[in-house]
């Protein structure tokens, strides 16, 4: 444990190699942002990038863009920088719908893969979302399908012979606790099922490794730590292994062999791109794309690095400055096992967080207890991390919070 | 038949009490539409929107204008005006995600409902999607499930006691063949089944009244007619009968009944709500939103009227100007079976209409010989169409259009 101040903060700052990235994000003047892992900030280009598409692509070229500019390319152009930061090759990857839909398509092929089986195992403190998609699916095909809930830090006990398919999101998105992709994939190959990782916390936050894992399908979300904006779109990754074994049951259009051929029965087309269903989303691919070259040139393992530092130094200094006022660590302190945030309980974290908030000190709150910080070291510094704590703790000396107690309402993610 | 020349298309154009609404579209110089059923052009203020949303919502507010800005209504506001267009009740219509993920939703809520069926009938010649999507669940669920290929202009004929539920288009997307509603909804619930109707090339289109007909389910397109941009965001409807009695599969947390209650289990919202899946493309939503705008005051009575009058006018010049070449009407001459287009077969369908795009005479093809001709009369005048037949006229006497004859590759939706 490190003994912080507001100068050893900016001594930080002044070693770290990834400040300069900080100049490829627009941030609000003031605000500390610590909820880059619900909606990441407006990267520099982006603004530009929408104006072009709809001043000249959409204005101008009207239909024609889709050729013209390349709109029918978004999916995989998106896909191809994405697959680079989760150790994925480029035609594994694309970028599609939302992530619950993806989760659906891929069970739905990883059933197929597991006839014999009709389990779908899933962390019972899982992400709500993946859990639904899950029995939604299981309900659907009826029979004897059934949804498993197992443990998230152990998931490997759960499983056995009937389960196909585990669905696994890397990082807890209340507590932040990491699983070890690779250890866990084999172990679940080991049991005869495939796994589904959910990389919503993981892709952009930290070095993923898909195919050095050998894993078989995976997820993510495009609006948090890839920076997209508000509701991105998500992606999905399918090893190449798999691609071609099975359909997935939204057969749609885009994913036809030959979509403008219009031939009267579906016929998939080859790889990862069977995967794609409809037509995209335009403006909120372009503004995605557009946000993932603030990545470029970035060393993930920088990223990890940093982002241990001031998990690390926020720790330290909450327990240190504010541990009297109750704050209970919810995340592990082995920052091998911790994705980029850290997360408090308190049985006041509803008002505690939204008098952060009225502070410009941005987290936030997930029931029932928990107050969440994701810390992304592109656009974060260590003198955020201190000024953040010094504002937490004004707040409890104060007691100010204590005045918005009775005025909760629903947090959003 | 009228005697059209370009003093007669003026004088129309004169008396057009729908022409003022052409200032609401930013239409490029020099340029003649006919493809707005692929994509519509830009609405004025979405640019203003989007530029609103990027520099204040997201890069100011960040997180917080998911409740500050309402982000997450905009499904139901956007709801809300398409459900006045369509004849439904605010609550029946909700804007989320594909045409093809919704049709796979109302699918699939429909055969729950006729539980001792097990055929979804669609007519052979629909929209690729809707086969395919049908295709798609049927294979999924298994057992005796299957996809029947009714008639289009007919689809009563094959409709018996084994079909569960009848996806139909009402506007077929290459001949403009468009169904009656009313009539065709009777006779399907008179055979016991239900249906979902395909409102892609009806919405924005014409009047449309699915309360009146008693429609079971419809889906639609929000970037043809309703000029939502590229790749907008679909609709969803659902009869409000239909709403609460069973769950659509694609069980995602945002049509949960408490989302952020982040509860265990899945336990559908009540109502359209159900029909969400995961987080909305706040930039494509947006933008459909502002251009929806551009109907306001339309009365759309008055818009199949003059859309008639187009089509009409159209049919007569080419035929007239264009007949010694080789068009054959694939459109009815009877307006009132008609969508808002006009369909011509030619064998050298493909090079003629790269010819005329080529020209900025803006329509498009359809595998295997048909030219497409989109007519929308808040932004396109009697002149227009009259200069388009002109144009049309040069290059098939000058035979220019040949010289592209070799030069096929896929068009664009």
């Amino acid at each position: 444990m490190k003994n912080w101040d507001l100068t050893a903060a900016r001594a930080a700052d002044r070693k770290d190699d990834l400040a300069r990235f900080r100049s490829r994000f627009e941030l609000p003047d003031g605000v500390i942002y610590l909820d880059g892992n619900s909606l990441g900030p407006l990267p520099v280009g982006v603004r530009e990038r929408i104006s072009e598409l709809i001043d000249n692509e959409w204005r101008n070229s009207l239909i024609r863009s889709w050729n013209a500019h390349d709109w029918s390319d978004l999916p995989f152009e998106i896909g191809r920088k994405i697959a680079k930061m989760i150790g994925a090759e480029a035609d594994e990857v694309v970028c599609v719908d939302s992530t619950s839909i993806n989760i659906f398509k891929n069970l739905s092929t990883a059933l197929q893969l597991r006839p014999d089986r009709q389990v779908i195992a899933t962390p019972k403190g899982n992400f709500p979302t993946d859990i639904y998609i899950a029995e939604g699916l299981s309900k659907q095909l009826g029979g004897n399908y059934s949804v498993r809930l197992i443990d998230h830090e152990d998931p490997i006990a759960g499983i056995d012979d009937d389960v196909a398919v585990v669905l696994l999101t890397q990082t807890d998105y209340r507590t932040g606790y990491k699983l070890d992709m690779t250890a866990i994939t084999q172990a679940i190959h080991d049991k005869g099922a495939l796994v589904v990782w959910d990389l919503a916390h993981s892709a952009g936050a930290f070095p993923v490794d898909l195919n050095g894992a050998k894993a078989d399908f995976a997820v993510g979300c495009g609006y948090k730590y890839l920076n997209g904006g508000p509701g991105a779109p998500a992606f999905l990754y399918v090893a190449k292994r798999h691609q071609n074994l099975v359909e997935q049951p939204l057969a749609g259009w885009h994913g036809h062999a030959e979509p403008f051929a219009f031939e009267s029965h579906y016929r998939p087309a080859d790889g990862i791109l069977r995967n794609i269903c409809g037509t995209s989303p335009i403006l909120s691919m372009a503004s995605l794309n557009v946000a993932l070259d603030a990545f470029e040139g970035v060393d993930m393992q920088m990223v990890q690095n940093k982002s241990q530092a001031l998990c690390d130094m926020f720790i330290d200094l909450v327990e240190s400055r504010c541990g009297e006022f109750g704050f209970v660590l919810a995340t592990t302190r082995d920052a091998g096992r911790r994705g980029s945030q850290v997360s408090f309980h308190h049985e006041n974290g509803y008002p505690i967080m939204q008098a952060l908030i009225a502070r410009d000190v941005i987290g936030d709150f997930r029931a029932p207890d928990i107050l969440r910080f994701g810390f992304t070291p592109l656009y974060l510094s260590f003198e955020d991390v201190w000024n953040a704590v010094e504002i937490l703790h004004q707040i409890m000396e104060s007691g100010n919070w204590d005045q918005e107690r009775f005025h909760i309402r629903a947090a959003v993610t």
